[in-house]
């Protein structure tokens, strides 16, 4: 039995090496090349091509090499054997190092005082607000989300969270549902987007979530950061709330489109903070050896962790 | 018995509102007026003229109105009453508010990002430093050191502290005194200076303190924070070591003289990011009501809480 690696826009001979290492009993063979499509039990994949993984008769197991699983569910041609996600701790941790710095830099108008030292102006906020005046909605509750909205609440934060179906967690305000999304929203100064990219989430960060946001609140009007996927955002409704005041600011990561196109107007709009993707970016080391560890529990007949479903698409 | 407000730069007014507020039977007397000095009991102090407290035969306590106590011995003729620091909770967490968000800047290299997307340019560190692979030294182990010290462990960094005197705080690496400097420093990518301003902390961040940092480390030299005092640095120093490269960033919230003068090389230099006093603003409410608490907890016979060692110099 073999691992195939199939992926676009990595460099799969560093991914080989790293999973040989861990691996080095098992033949790992690599989407392009000349392999025995029988023995393939496992699939490595981060954004294969689609289609490209029909045809693997004793295919047991697919593993995202990113935490999104989007792309695979984008392959209408991709075999049912169950899916795993990466849940790796580092990456988590770097997920909330994001939201925590982008978080802080609105409460503590950072961007004011990076303009002020420009233009050589020595002048504070005599009424700055505490961070427990400044509530911060956390959209997806999962492993991500649920990191971040504790970080939030160590550094002060009033801090509640929402998600698709109803959650409880300890010392949380939580909401759910399209039911509980309007309390949610109204209640929220940061909107911090985690949720997984999928037919329900599309466009989501629209017109009309936008315009359900706290208007006025301790910073003077409600900021966005999105760290989930682009496909979550629609560009043109973010920039039209951002002129028209009704968004103060928005910090954002992942784009419908990436790299973000030369012509896009976030790139220079003057409330708009532009990262490349780089949120929460695994050490490929930690990715490899979370796939190892499953698949060594497979071989040893324990079942498979961090398995996604395919009706919620995450 | 009254008490005395004494302040240069603030509006004594507001002051004097917030204290009878809180005290409705104790007259308060202000500084510029005329006033019974036999009937001061208290003195709230925030920068008051060196000399105007002297002559108040039945003084009993001086507060000051900030965290810091270093105006208060800079008066040579201040009386040798005990003196109360103010600890607000809150000007902790927004202390420790400053100290993460700068941080987390440097970490996720949030000061290039924001070059790039000036420049437009969609570029990421595909070798992103962990959080506990960046070691941050924190100077000052008091309520703020170690507030801020707690918060970035919970972030992830790889956290030690330094006091002048031993201490043992759970979880937390500590190095103490002269002769545990050199190995704090050592293991030191981000110094984060909090240590009280006394005649042995002066310029204490000069050329052989920073010399002694780490150089290299996962985020390739030394960075400074300064959110203590002005007088701790030695301003060229600073900049000799950041132009060296010895220094790779600092982040300074305070100066010898403030407001910063528009000649220093501070506010221009391309790794200098300036911010005015602005790291751990108390709300005046919140201030007015901690001396109120003590000046009732006096009244009622109680001992004086958070007194100042006039020997230490905080």
């Amino acid at each position: 039995m073999s691992l195939l690696l199939a992926m676009t826009g990595w460099h799969v001979e560093d991914w080989r090496a790293r999973f040989q290492a861990l691996l080095p009993e098992m033949p790992i063979v690599v989407l392009g090349e000349p392999f025995d499509r029988r023995a393939v039990h496992y699939v490595a994949s981060w954004k294969h091509p689609v289609g490209s993984l029909t045809g693997l008769p004793n295919l047991a197991a697919i593993f995202s090499l990113g935490a999104g699983v989007d792309f695979l569910f984008a392959d209408d041609k991709l075999p049912t054997v169950p899916i795993a996600r990466v849940v790796d701790p580092d990456l988590t941790t770097r997920m909330s190092e994001y939201v925590v710095l982008h978080c802080l830099m609105y409460l503590r108008q950072q961007y004011r005082y990076l303009r002020q030292q420009r233009e050589g102006l020595w002048e504070d906020d005599r009424n700055q607000p505490a961070a427990r005046s400044v509530r911060v909605g956390v959209m997806g509750l999962g492993e991500l989300g649920r990191d971040a909205a504790r970080k939030l609440q160590v550094i002060g934060f009033d801090v509640a969270g929402w998600s698709r179906s109803p959650k409880a967690i300890d010392g949380l305000t939580t909401f759910s549902g399209e039911e509980g999304l309007k309390a949610f929203l109204a209640r929220t100064d940061i909107l911090v987007c985690l949720v997984p990219l999928t037919p329900d989430t599309r466009g989501i960060i629209n017109a009309e979530l936008i315009a359900g946001l706290a208007q006025g609140g301790r910073l003077g009007g409600p900021f966005l950061i999105n760290a989930g996927r682009g496909g979550l955002q629609v560009a043109a409704d973010i920039v039209a709330a951002l002129d028209a005041g009704t968004l103060r600011g928005a910090t954002l990561d992942v784009f419908e489109t990436e790299p973000l196109p030369p012509d896009s107007p976030f790139w220079r709009h003057p409330n708009v903070t532009v990262t490349p993707h780089n949120s929460a970016m695994s050490e490929p080391e930690a990715i490899a050896s979370v796939i190892a560890a499953q698949i060594r529990r497979l071989e040893a007949g324990e079942p498979l962790q961090n398995v996604v479903d395919p009706a919620r698409g995450y």
